[in-house]
Formats: C-alpha cells, structure tokens, sequence
C-alpha cells in the first residue's frame, strides 16, 4: 500500500504501527462475508493489517425497548465467529422462547425475529445506553467479548434512520412511509417511491471515524447496498469529504450487483427508487469516478459483468472481474485478494 | 360472610355484584400456592368469590434494565397456569440462553435466574412503564394474558425496596446494606442486623388497593413472610389503617411458621431482626388482636402448633389449628376452607 504517489506518504502519527491501515464502509451480511475472507486473505498473506470497520446503522430500530443495530452485529457475529452459519444474521444454535413469549403477550414484532441469544446483546446494548454510553460505546463493550478481529464502529451515535415510502392507494396521499425494516423485511420490498435518511444531516460521524478514514492507505467498499448501507453511510456529514480528503488511500469497490440483480437483498428497489439502473456498471457511476469528484479509484465487478470492463476503465475507474459470489469464505478471501492487487496496482503508480 | 354483626352490612356502591368480597395480601410462592387452594376451593364450593390481591412489590430488583417483579410474578404465574411446578417461581419448561449469553458478555448477575420465557414478562412491563405506564398497568396488561382468575394489584406503583443490613466486619462501620435479593438469593440470607423498607413512606397504595380493602367482606393474610412481605405491604401508608378501619370484614391469617420454623424462605432470619421469635403465635402476636388495636380476627396455625390455640384465642385471637403444610392444591384448598370456615363463624357472631 505504501508507494511513490504524490501525497500519499504515510501520516507521522500512525508511525509507530507498521501494519496495513484498511477501512471499510459496511452493510449486513455481504460486507460481513467480505471482511471474513478479507481477515483470511491476510492472515494467508501474511500481511499485517488494522482493519477499521465504519457500520451502518440506519437499519437500527427499537424493539421492545430494546435497541437492536443490525449490521453491527450481523459484522461482530460473523466476524467473531457467532452467526447463524446458513441464514447469515442472527446467532447460531439461537432458540425463539422470547419471542414466543411476546407474541403470546400480543406485544411481539412478529415480522422482526429475535432469538433469545440474540437478545441478550440487544439487553447489554440497551443497558449501557440508558446509563448514558454511546453507540461507539456499547459496540465496543460488545466486541471485547466476540473480538471480531476489526475495530468495529458505528458509523454514528446520533440516531440516523433509513425511511422508505411506497404506494398506497388506501392512504391520505395515496403513499406511506416507513422504517427500512418494516418495509424490508415486513413488507418483503415492495417497489419504492422514495427513501430518506433521516437524521442523517443532524448527525455527527462517531469518535474515531474520520480519523480512522483519515489515517487509512486503503478504502474498501464491500458488496453492500449502494442505497441502504453505503449510502447511508456516506450520508453522515463529513464521511464522504473525509474519504475524498484522504488522496493516499486507493479507494476500492465491490460490486453488489451480479448479471443484473443484487446478490442478495433489496437493492434493485432501492437503486430504482433513486433512479440508478441494477447494473454493476451503473452503480459505479453512482459512485463515480475519483478522477472526477467521484469515490472510486477501482472497481471489481464479477465476471458475468466482465462487458462492462473497458467502459468504466475509460470512465477513469480501473475496473476488474473476478468471481464475487461469496460461497465460501476462501471465495471472499479471493475477492478480498483481487481488492488489494488492484489497490497496490494504483498505490504503486 | 354477609351476617348480622353491626357495621358488617355490604356498601351500596357494591350491591351490584352478589360475589363475596375477599382481599389477599401477598408475597410471593407461599401465597401464590395459597391463593390457588383458595380459588379450587370456592370454585368446589360454589361460593361466588372476586378476589383482589394486593402484591408485595418491595422485592423488585431492576436486572439489566428490566423491571422484575418477583412475588407479582408468582402470583401471576401461579394462579395462570405458567408456574414452574417444582421451584414454585418462573415459567415451566424455560430455558436459560439470555442469561448465558449476559454471563458471556460478563453483564449477567448469576446469582438471578432469569429464564428466557420469564424475561418476556419483564420485557413488557418494562417497555409499557418505559412508555409511561404504572406497575399497576403493566400488571393488568400482563394479566390479561394469563387470567389468574383474580385482581391482581401492585402494592403500590411507586418504588417500595426492602434493604437488610448485615454484619461485615471489613466494610466501615462494621455493616453493610443491601438489597433484599441479593441479601436472600445471592447471600443466602445471613443474620440480620436490621430490614428497612426504602420508600415506603413517601409511597401510596396503587390505584384500587384502598377501595378493594374498604369495600371487602373477607381479608386475608396468607401464609407470607410477615416482615419482607405482608410488613412491607402494610408498611405503605393507608393500607394497614384501611384494614384496620374495614369493621365489616374479618381478618384471617395462615401462620408461615410451623413448628418454630418458616415452611420455606427466611422469615426467621427477618423476624429474629424485629425481635420477634419464630413461631405461630409470636407472628400472631406480632400482628396484634383486632380487639386490642391490631389486625387479626383469626388465625390459623399447624397442628403441630396446637398447642398455642388456647393462649391465642384468650388474647381475642379466634386461633384454630390444621394441617398447614401445601403438598398440593387439595391441601391448600382445605387451608383456605378453614379460613373461609373461620372468617363465617365471625361473621354469624
């Protein structure tokens, strides 16, 4: 990661740990299944890297009272080594008593399941922030029990919340808004209108946030949504400057569109709500190009996209395709590993 | 329990309910059991019974941010089916994974069983308060699922906790104070130096609990702790003195100590800390005869006990002896018919 390029010398006040300084922005299950073969790829490498993961956490939501964050833990699960292996979210070996139990109460978010092991981190999370910790906080309490490898934030202790709207004919208006949840997961993602993020111009990025982006010699954006989990991200004031600020570190991109459709999940209605075509191509024009005020200095893309190839290398995003379906871990270690070629491919201009 | 004896005629307020009027004061599994012998036996005997029972709410604890009402709990359980038979608290057939997961995270207070199935009850009451609802309404909504078949009311809704001091040779001062469930559950309960019920006099009687007293026919005091469960229901102001002003409704008491020793619990631990020995009639005596300024109108002890009747009852303290052991509802069905029994001998006086 450490080359000749103009302005891309290492900050003195990073000086005393030699190892790698990696950031990525991170969604749920994809950028979870990235960063395990991310933390494999360089554990095989040899390469001694810090890896700060910025989470989303627009997908929080209460329930119960309890504070549940999502893509926080879906990256602190898989990464420390206690996610549900098959479903991809959620603990392993969980049991469902609890919310048998509310529903039983009628007081259960049956759409929402939360299995009891589960709970128990959603009651330490809650527990520490009604005593008054922050997010950042409660997240790092969390982790020194999973150690997930990564110093794992929020990308925001103020509360920042995905809002979509849809059609509804029964509805004053004729639409209706809702929490990302209720809408993705209750809903199953119906076509959208619009999606918001709320919160997000009031919010500030969490402690240690736009230094880690500051300090970093590589930025990755794992095969999240664009939309939901990047873009909300990036929708925190002074993250996306602080990633454009920062003209040391190769920012490198995973595409989470395969042959026309997400992977997994919903991003296909989301894009569509933003007007973005479902195409690996597109979304990285979405993105755009660093050479012209844009995010990207590279892009994987699979190799079902390969086409796309030499328009988005001409756009000034140096684009490449490899596999990216995350079958296994040593399928995500491969694509973690084409990451950082092509990242040391501009590093060493 | 309607008869001739002056002052004992029924308001007219109630006159359009033909069912008998009876007031429980209630801890947790000793008149939990009780109360459901009660409510076998009036069902076996056609008696047409509304039974309001006032919980002890002294023993509450907040455990990782949620409200646990123990003896509230019980009853509830008890009287609606859920109970674990053996342990006599908790749900039957729980599991225990958020407190493992809690203990992994090293947030857990293990000397606290928290069953899974359980935290559901303590997940709702506290997300109702959180909202801003009474402990006398999150009770009612949590008893709307489980229909104990009687009106179960907090104490008080507002926070009433009992402190034991102990000895503690290497705290300063020589003592040490500290909440009731960890002096009884985590400690074993030790001698006791003192018991303090915190609140209790800045505390009012929940909604309905003076009005259910006024207007009952039949008081109960079943077979409970007479210090760190009926003392601290009668330790908030107003309610001793409504019993005491009731002229209409005779007081019936179970003796908890049989034989010189509480049937189950610390009574003696917490008597011996207000000076008071440990057996039947000492605990009668300690509620003091009704004729003479105190509670009872009668009192029922063991048949090993027999032998105080006599002495008992010269002190106006109608004293009867029978098999006060709770093997199983038939037991305590036959413990509530000879206090019913009792109370109607009154009554016809």
């Amino acid at each position: 990661m450490r080359g000749g390029r103009p302005g891309r010398e290492r900050t003195s006040r990073a000086c005393d740990d030699a190892r790698v300084r990696i950031v990525a922005l991170a969604g749920g299950i994809g950028a979870a299944r990235f960063l395990r073969g991310l933390l494999a790829h360089v554990a095989d490498a040899d390469v001694a890297a810090q890896v700060t993961v910025i989470g989303n956490t627009a997908d929080d939501i209460t329930l119960n009272g309890l504070h549940v964050s999502p893509d926080l833990d879906t990256v602190m699960y898989t990464l420390g080594g206690g996610i549900h292996p098959l479903q991809g979210w959620g603990r392993a070996d969980d049991t469902r008593n609890v919310q048998d139990e509310l529903t039983a109460y009628g007081a259960g978010t049956e759409w929402f399941a939360l299995g009891d092991r589960d709970i128990a981190t959603h009651l330490v999370r809650t527990e520490l922030m009604a005593a008054g910790a922050t997010l950042s906080e409660a997240t790092a309490v969390l982790c020194a029990r999973w150690q997930p490898r990564v110093r794992l934030l929020p990308m925001s202790d103020d509360p920042v919340t995905t809002m979509v709207t849809i059609a509804d004919p029964t509805a004053p208006g004729g639409s209706r808004t809702l929490h990302f949840q209720e809408y993705w997961v209750r809903l199953g993602a119906p076509a959208a209108l619009t999606v918001t993020v709320a919160g997000a111009d009031k919010a500030c990025p969490a402690p240690g946030v736009l230094e880690a982006i500051a300090d970093a010699e590589l930025i990755l954006l794992p095969p999240s949504n664009p939309v939901v989990s990047i873009g909300t991200i990036l929708a925190v004031p002074g993250i996306r400057e602080a990633v454009l600020d920062n003209r040391r570190a190769p920012v490198v991109g995973l595409s989470p569109i395969v042959g026309g459709a997400p992977v997994r999940g919903m991003a296909d209605r989301m894009l569509a709500a933003i007007g973005v075509p479902t195409t690996a191509a597109a979304v990285a024009q979405h993105y755009g190009a660093r050479a012209v005020g844009g995010l990207l200095d590279a892009w994987l893309v699979d190799t079902v996209d390969a086409a796309a190839v030499p328009a988005l290398t001409l756009s000034g995003i140096r684009t490449r395709a490899v596999p990216l379906l995350m079958r296994d871990t040593a399928h995500s270690a491969a694509m973690a590993a084409a990451a950082l070629s092509l990242a040391a491919e501009i590093t060493a201009q």
